[in-house]
């Protein structure tokens, strides 16, 4: 899957139940300038890791809550309506199901995601 | 709540949505020995945060997976007839539902925790 912004969104989790996950050996693999990976499932949602750099589009999600956790670096979440908030690491934000928001990310920033699973990354 | 280990349990997500989310102040203003506090609620999952030494007690959840990601320190997970999973910085696991497990924190280490909410952390 791609969205317009040309970046592959791999949701195949890279791991199961029962397999031991290195969060950081993922984010030393990645290469890409704007990737977004599926780590795990667990239940009825998937846990993402992104590493990221750019801006990314005005979306939302109708029916899902987004969460975000700052691992390294910098992001900015720019709300409809409401003040930026700016996430440097291991601070967080839950952006509401259907609150239109926009990513800016200065330089390479690695971000933990969580959202139901099913949810198309790039929103609508 | 709290369960026989004497430990209090505190369900009330500490933040909610449009609200951001320091959890580094969070495990820096820790001070209990073995502290599991939501942190806050994304759709149907609570995102928790645990700051532990100790070991806990054998359990299961019968209906819900839960997933460890350790921030600092390390974690063994005792698992019931399979091999014990440790976990260090930025490793993560999944502990699938109906698998009795049992955390072992040989000294203060904090976890990110991810599970249905509605489920007693302390199990069955």
């Amino acid at each position: 899957m791609s969205d317009e912004t040309g970046y592959a969104i791999d949701d195949r989790p890279l791991v199961g139940t029962l397999q031991k996950l290195d969060v950081q050996q993922v984010i030393d693999a990645t290469t890409d300038r704007w990737s977004n990976r599926t780590l795990c499932r667990v239940d009825d949602v998937v846990v993402r890791l992104g590493v990221l750099e750019g801006e990314f589009h005005w979306h939302k999600h109708d029916d899902e809550d987004e969460f975000f956790l700052v691992l390294d670096g910098l992001m900015r979440i720019e709300l409809e309506d409401r003040p930026a908030v700016e996430l440097g690491p291991r601070q967080a934000y839950v952006v509401p199901k259907g609150l239109r928001h926009r990513p800016v990310v200065p330089s390479r920033t690695a971000v933990l995601m969580i959202e139901r699973a099913g949810v198309v990354a790039t929103g609508d």
